[in-house]
């Protein structure tokens, strides 16, 4: 079972707010999906992500494929059951990372060829190779095989990844229902065309023919300037499906998903979050807050006094820039549970704010406040 | 306020049941207190500690002297309250580690000149700064600054250090008197003399003839054969107090624990079950388990089926081995938990035999199990 409704959209901008429901529960959208790369949102419990008000993970094909394999994570009962994660996962296809992380990446109409970042062995993956993978893992929400270009790219070699991300797409969809659990499990397709408004008009609309459960926007955040990022995502959103959700993939800060939420977005994912907390970098209502600055001996106060976490309800900042500073393995985790807290409490009040009708105004607090 | 109460011996051996009454709470004895070396046990939080029955913990002085300084914690409140722990704690003198850990020690008559292991500054540490440092962190229990020796020494050095170690510990005992604290914080005092029974026993009795609060063991664990070492702690623990408590500082194995309480040992700690879980050793009921190893690749059960423990209640050997080959961070703290669950409770179920009269029994048991 998978699906999609608006429950309320705003009247000033695209914002909306929504259900969606899947296998493993109902996520209430806009909503962010902490990135649970290996089978675990690094140093976070499944208990604490609950407790954070996470609702969906988003879990990384490439990595698990290669390490411990798709077909271990299957037969020990999926990766729900492996990670002890009981609410609903979304998969990437892996074909971002193919060509960001692995070596020696080989891309023809059938599909990549590459090697571990791991070990350097060889592997491929096709479309359908990327469906059974995702399949194996019990994903709620399959995404397809895409071919993401980097920023600048020349408009002809955007072109061909655009096309071919589109034969890729119909691929995914035919191995997806051949696999006679296309009622259990959703399929995404994903939007290229990078920052050239007619292709990203045709990938929509291509896209959009082959009736997918969802639509992603890939090939952002790859380095293009933030104008450039956001003018796409303006021009795409509105012709995908209303009726659908709406994913942003791999984007950005507190900001930026607050500016696609305007847009139209329902679903977020980024590392942001959690890797800038390991760097000793939290997010607050205040703006961002750097660990390791002196200012911060002797602070008896929590990182953000607005913020409910189990982190900013127990520490200060002066004992986590000492855990910090220590390197001790406890620095991470409360870190990064306040990060992630903060983004999906931030996009759970945006949320609240379509539902009240006051987006408009609860955007225009959140940037006062950081002017402080 | 401390005070310490025999509630059960053991018939067949020297074991004991006991309450040790603190500012901060009850401790059950025997009781296993983990290492928070820098004012946190690697990768745990404070609930998770409750969780797995933890009930006081150590902190190391030498540590939190140089970082982040004990005028700063307490300026925040004390050591309880800067990493959320608010039970007993028990701290080293830091005597150990200035020796172990510091650069270019020296020990006079009036104390040790060292250099910091993190930047190389130069720090002096005599008994009645031991002391003050101790009060600063607001820890329960104190120890006195001691010189340990390693194994194999001449009995010449030995004999010197056992006669500082008097020495230091009555300059520690009037530092603590003077402070006016001593109604509610405790001190103990450190044996001292290598291997060499007739030492020992006259710094036990010394010791005692300055009537400590709690009297330890140390300088055990240092290298000697493992007979030595039970050979030392049986000569010794019976010439310390009976109505005191009676700690064994640094070790050991789980079967070290067992014997050492059928000695009378009520007190101990080590860093076994916290290190050796980041290096992927767990401690099960069957003996230890290697989580690297390739018997572990698929295996859906728990480390220890026989464990209450969140890791065991939650997770197979397949999935931890997968986070600990990944290198994730929830892996050293699931094993953490797990092996930190596995001393704590081993040592509960001791107490627990010894108020049933059936301590021998439990021994027996364990050893058999592991037979397996």
């Amino acid at each position: 079972m998978f699906r999609f409704e608006r429950i309320a959209c705003d009247a000033a901008s695209k914002a909306r707010a929504g259900r969606m429901a899947t296998a493993h529960g109902v996520v209430a959208t806009p909503a962010f999906m902490p990135v649970g790369t290996q089978g675990t949102v690094k140093s976070l419990s499944p208990d604490e992500l609950e407790g954070c008000g996470v609702q969906i993970l988003l879990g990384n094909t490439y990595h698990l494929f290669l390490r411990p394999g798709e077909e271990l994570i299957r037969r020990l009962g999926g990766l729900h059951r492996f990670m002890h994660w009981p609410r609903p996962i979304l998969t990437d296809s892996g074909g971002f990372q193919v060509v960001s992380l692995a070596r020696l990446a080989t891309v023809t109409e059938e599909g990549v060829r590459f090697r571990s970042h791991i070990d350097g062995a060889e592997h491929r993956l096709s479309p359908e190779r990327a469906v059974e993978i995702q399949l194996a893992l019990g994903s709620d929400i399959l995404m397809c095989l895409d071919r993401p270009v980097g920023w600048p790219a020349p408009r002809a070699e955007i072109e061909a990844a655009e096309r071919l991300t589109l034969r890729w797409a119909e691929r995914c969809r035919r191995r997806w229902e051949d696999s006679g659990l296309a009622g259990s499990r959703a399929l995404f397709g994903i939007v290229q065309g990078g920052v050239d408004a007619a292709l990203r008009r045709r990938s929509a609309a291509d896209l959009a023919a082959l009736d997918f459960s969802g639509y992603a926007l890939g090939g952002l955040s790859v380095g293009e300037p933030l104008e450039l990022m956001l003018q796409t995502a303006a021009g795409t959103l509105p012709l995908l499906p209303e009726d659908k959700p709406r994913y942003v993939m791999g984007v950005g800060r507190p900001e930026d998903l607050l500016d696609l939420i305007c847009l139209g977005a329902d679903l977020f994912d980024c590392v942001l979050p959690t890797r800038n907390a390991r760097h000793g970098q939290l997010f607050t209502s205040r703006g961002t807050i750097q660990l390791t600055h002196a200012a911060w001996r002797e602070e008896a106060g929590p990182p953000d006094p607005e913020c409910g976490c189990s982190t900013c309800r127990r520490y200060s900042l002066a004992y986590l820039r000492h855990l910090f500073l220590s390197r001790e393995l406890l620095a991470y985790r409360l870190t990064t549970l306040h990060n992630v807290h903060y983004y999906v409490d931030l996009v759970r009040r945006a949320r609240e704010a379509i539902l009240r009708g006051e987006f408009a105004e609860f955007r225009n607090r959140f940037y006062r406040r950081r002017e402080i």
